[in-house]
Parts: C-alpha cells; structure tokens; sequence
C-alpha cells in the first residue's frame, strides 16, 4: 500500500516492517493435519495447572486490594528479592534485590534495552544465526548489525576483534541452548567473552530463557556471575515463560543500578508495571521452593521429545545432512548441503503437511546460510515427529 | 552523571530522560501522614474482587492449557468481540473485532502509536493540558509538540487551523473527564473536531479511560463513532483499569485494518502479546452483563467523593481561585492567581502533609501555566480531604 495516499503518515520505522516469516508460517500451520516444527511453543503438559491456579486464589483472597491495584514499575519487591536469590544457581552471588526490574516477558526487555542503547546507525552485535524476536525488537530503532560468528561450539569469542566492537553499543547473546542453534557456550568460551567484553567496554545482553531446561551435560556459570568478576556489564534476561507458562508474560532483567534506573523511566513510558496480580501469583506458586519439584518433570519431557526427534533424523536424513545435539531447551538446528535453499524446500513440506521455520530469518547481518533451518520438538508427538521427520528426509533426498 | 565515563553509551533519548515530576511526589506521599491528592489511582472499594477471582478460577479450571499457552499477538477473539459489540454505548455501532487489538494497558496503546506515528521532529498536536504518561511515551520518539489551547469548554476546535495542523502526525485527546483537567467536550465540539480532522487528514487519537466513570450530565457520543460518519480517522484507547481493576495491565485499541496491522507487527516486537490468562479472565468476568451492575456502585463512589473535595474548596478557598466541575472521572483542576507558582505551593504543602500534583507538569508546548495544579479525589477519606483542602485555602491565602 502507498502510504501517500492514505489520510494519515506512518513513521518511517513503521513503514519499514515487514510481516515475519515465521508469522505468516505459523498461520499455515494452524491446519490441524499440519506437523509443525516451526512454532516456540513450551509443551503445556509442562504447565503447573494446578499450582497456579492455587496461587492466584490465594493472592485474590489473601491480598485482592493490592494485587488488583497500580503497582511500582520496578515490581514487587518479594519477586524482585526471589530473583535476586535465585540467581545464586548460576553462580551470580551478590545481585542485590534493586539490581533486579520485572518486564512483561522477555520480549519487552528487548524492547527496552533497544530504547535505552540504540539510535539510528548504532552498532549492535548479535551471534550469526540469532534470535529472530530480538533482532525484530532492535530493528525498531535502526541499529546497523554486526554478526560475531558461531561454529559447532556457538558464539567464537576470538571474533570479537576491537575493529569488530568499535562503537558497538551492546553484544546480544543466548549461552544456553541457543534459539535458534540449540548450541551451549563451554566455560572457556564464557571466560573469553566477559574477558573481551570488559576490555573492549562493550556490554553483554545475556538472554538465558531456557537454562533451567538442561536435561544433558554439566550446568555452565552464567555470564552475569563471570562477568561481574571481571568488570564487564552484564544484563542479564529471564523469564517464567518456560519454568511456568508464557501465558503470563512474566519476565525480569538484571543489571547494574544506573542502568536499572534509566530502565525504570524507559518502563514507566511504554506500560507503567507489569501486572501486580500476575506478579504476586507467581511469586506465591515459586516462593517455597515449588520449581525444585517442578522442573525435572518438565526436564524429562524435554529430554524424551528431543530424543524421539534426533533418533529419527539419525535414522531418515541423508549423509549430506549434520545438526546439533542440544543439551536442553526446544530446538534443533539444521545444516543443508549447500546447494538447498531451506525456504524453498520449506514450500515442499508444507505440500505434504510439514512445517519448520528455514534458517534465512535469523541471520541479521551480512551472512546469511539459507541451508539452514530449525526444528522444535516440543509439541509434537512421537508418532508425528517420526512421520515429519521421514518425510523432510525423503524431500531433502529429492533435492 | 557524565555517561562519557561509563563502560556503556546510552541512546539520545535515554541520555534526556529525567525523572517525572510526579513519580519524584508519589514518592513522598507513600508516607502514610501525608494526606495525597496527588495520585491517579483508582479507589480499592470499587475493585470486584469476587467477580475477578471466581473468573480467574473458572478460566484455569476450564481452560487451563490455552489460557497458560503463548496466543495470538491481535489478542483472545472473544474478548475483542466483545469490545467491539461495548462500543455500540458510544455511537460506533459498526467497529468489527478485528478493528480491534488487545494491549497490555492503554500505557502500552501510547508507546505503540508514537512508534507507528512518529519520526523525531514529527509534529504531535496535544491538548493544553494533556495527560503526561501519554507526554512521556510520545517523547521516547522524539516529536515536536505543538498545542492545542483549552478553555472552560476543553479544547477549542476553532483553534485547530491549517497552519497549526499543517504536518501534524495526529492530534491526542481526552474528550471525557480530561486527565488533568476534568472536563469535557460538548457535542458541538466533538462534531467540529471530526470535521476539522477529516478536512485537515489529522489522526485522531481519542484516549477515553474514564468513560464509564460519569456521574453528573449527559453521556456524549464518542469521537470515534462521530468520527467515522465524517471520514475522520480515529484511533480508540479503551481500558480495563478503572471499570475492573488496573493491576491487571488490559486495554484495547480501536482502529481501521491498516493501522491495526502495523500495531499488530509493532505488538509482536514490543511485548509479542498481552497475557493470555489476564484477558480470558476478563472476558469471564464481563461476558455476561457485569459492569452494569458493577459500574453504578462505582459511579456513586466517585461522585461523593468528587462532591466532598468540591464543597471543601467552596467553604476553603478564597475567591481568587477558580477550579473545575468534573461530571466524572478522578480530577479536578484549579487555577490559582496568576502570582502563585503551584510548585513553590507545593513545597509549602508537603512540609504540612498535604501533596498535589504542579500543573506545569502537563504543558508540553510553549504555553505553561504554572499557577495550575491537578487534585485527585478518589482515594482521600471525606475527614481527610476536608483537612488537607482546609490546609491547601490556607497557604493559597497566605501566598
């Protein structure tokens, strides 16, 4: 459409949107004889049900006149003081309850950090390839991307170069189960990165929402914990979404105070608080202890579905194919032979009723591997994972 | 604190933020000595706590895997459905729901619309006075605001000319019970501002809170139904806050397809969608005909206490001070003699417990007046405000 001819002016940003991939992908696989590998769903067999349901009651019997009320737009504090203590899992020891600011979901911290760190043409750093929502999230203030690249080890620290970071206003990083790769930051690539970023004075975006989903190999220090203890800025996002359910769109950010501070005004002008009700609920279902029980039921699930879905690639994709092996979290990330184009191959599946989101979208700066694609195995069942799988294996044969 | 010497560069537009001149009073008045007509709060008595509980019970013991699952960015298609059929008491009897978008609280609505509106340097047409939350968020993006002057009567249609439109991205207004004026438009007003706005292709953005909240005078048709006779493009903020609960963070955006569908990608990269147990539950609550119950015991909350703080400044203050007359809503305006600078008074309140809020705060173009000041009458006991109005005439004829 021809914003000339409309009776009103859309600013340019606006203008600039596209619909997303993975968007339009998703109404496709709405089709209920569609097996879809596209979607970031968390598998609600994880959802607590009951204990939710448990907690909201007893904050709206308990505490109905200030959970149903305007709150602070820093959270509340009980939460605020429980994130602070649970950081201590990932090795983060001295993170003070004020160091801590509750968003709506994860998504709107990235919104807000683009607010507080980028103007037009501000260089941002992100992996290649790397979440396809932040990069949405950023590119409503027009930063110029500069990809770090991965290999089968994820993100290489020695490629943060000071030509590289020069200017750089962040470094935006998921250590853990990487969306979209599925691939893990050892420790000696942590170490190397917080050590880099503190000499070169570029700040860490550490988005970690799947952490708490590892059900394979040995947990890694958080790059909160590792920076702190060498200077670097660390921020640090974390969500509910995936230890309780994304329908409450509960998230937390931490950082240092003068950063949580300008993160309060930025809040306060895009929504004023995230919902008092949901965050008192939430701090009722966790506070004593419940994710400790909850958690490896939601870690065996993950695990079983993950491993129903590598078994069947082991046994349907050709040589030519190589993935990776995730120790936790929703996705699998798949190479191509060079010569296939994930998108078109994309057009294929859906005509025999499979879905997967191809690998072109998460690649925002110059390098783009369109024989990439990702693959979630959450939720679906055994049964459909082994008949898409075969078929996407047969597809890549013909191509 | 020079950011010069800081490891990290933060944007422009953080680098200006300051803190609000209300958050820095609200922090003050949390004292509990200190009597507060400085806040925007609706009153506890009027939260349904029985109607809400049992909603949210019902939606997680009927619905539990869709309500804690990720859902559509436009929001729950009951919930638009019913706010569409709700406008129908506002004169738009033609809106379909999918002109309608769900938010995470009308706060979220104005972060929205200045990124789909403005570029920096746009031109943004304001009521003098308007609402600063809407201030705050428009300025994240930089505009130029140009405004619109008010009289008895609200904004002056008359005073909407080419020259002053000319540019302007859309204008921004509170027909009802404005925030911080308390007044409202008349009907010949209303059709004078969508007839200009049509004729001069100006966006509307008609921002309506406290609709429900009318105790005095007659309901006027909304801009949005008087609007779309005359080919004006209007744009609707509708929220849950003041007729359920603020806590919760749930309003709604009414707008044409096109609009819509740039706030839906806008939505998807600021928070992807608002929580999806949070609107089931509302739409469980209000599906059936609750607020016509719920609304009258509101309404006659509101109007003894508005009539408590307006019988107390009769009796109270001299005759050089004149306010308005709200017939709803939660504020009451006062002009002081042109020689009082309401933040100096200010100072003087607070050292006696008594706070407001400086009316300077609300001007964002070239004309303020700071010998206005905005008191809110909701959350104040009638002993209460009889004492902290008896104080407020003192100093005013002290001044």
């Amino acid at each position: 459409m021809d914003s000339y001819s409309l009776p009103y002016t859309f600013s340019q940003r606006a203008q600039q949107l596209t619909s997303s991939t993975i968007r339009e992908i998703l109404k496709v696989t709405e089709r209920p004889e569609v097996i879809s590998f596209a979607g970031g769903l968390p598998s609600p067999k994880g959802f607590p049900v009951a204990a939710i349901r448990q907690a909201f009651d007893r904050v709206l019997e308990q505490s109905p006149q200030s959970a149903l009320q305007y709150g602070p737009t820093e959270g509340y504090a009980p939460l605020r003081a429980w994130v602070a203590e649970d950081l201590k899992r990932t090795g983060a020891d001295d993170v003070s309850p004020d160091e801590v600011l509750i968003v709506s979901g994860s998504q709107q911290a990235l919104d807000m950090l683009g607010k507080l760190f980028i103007d037009a043409g501000s260089k941002v750093l992100v992996e290649a390839p790397s979440y396809l929502g932040a990069l949405q999230s950023f590119s409503m203030f027009s930063p110029v991307y500069e990809s770090v690249p991965t290999d089968a080890g994820g993100m290489i620290p020695e490629s943060l170069t000071p030509e590289r970071a020069a200017g750089a206003r962040f470094i935006y990083a998921l250590p853990n189960f990487q969306n979209p790769t599925g691939l893990t930051l050892d420790l000696p690539r942590r170490q190397a990165l917080v050590e880099r970023c503190a000499a070169l004075q570029v700040p860490i975006i550490e988005d970690d929402p799947y952490g708490e989903l590892r059900y394979a190999g040995e947990p890694q220090p958080g790059l909160l914990g590792l920076g702190r203890k060498v200077g670097a800025t660390v921020i640090r996002l974390g969500t509910f979404s995936k230890v309780l359910s994304p329908g409450l769109r509960l998230g937390y950010i931490v950082a240092p105070r003068p950063i949580i501070a300008k993160l309060v005004q930025i809040k306060q002008a895009t929504d004023l608080h995230t919902a008092t009700l949901t965050q008192m609920a939430v701090y009722e279902a966790v506070k004593d202890g419940f994710l400790a029980e909850h958690l490896p039921v939601v870690r065996q699930l993950y695990k079983e579905q993950c491993g129903y879905m590598l078994d069947a690639m082991e046994n349907e994709f050709p040589d030519s194919v190589s993935w990776t092996r995730p120790e936790g979290g929703m996705f699998i990330w798949v190479t191509l032979p060079a010569h296939i184009d994930s998108a078109e191959l994309l057009g294929r599946a859906i005509q025999r009723n499979v879905a997967f989101v191809p690998g072109a979208s998460f690649f925002a700066g110059a390098e783009v591997h369109s024989n990439t694609l990702r693959l979630s195995f959450v939720t679906v069942s055994e049964e459909k994972i082994r008949e898409g799988i075969a078929i996407l294996g047969q597809l890549i044969k013909e191509s």
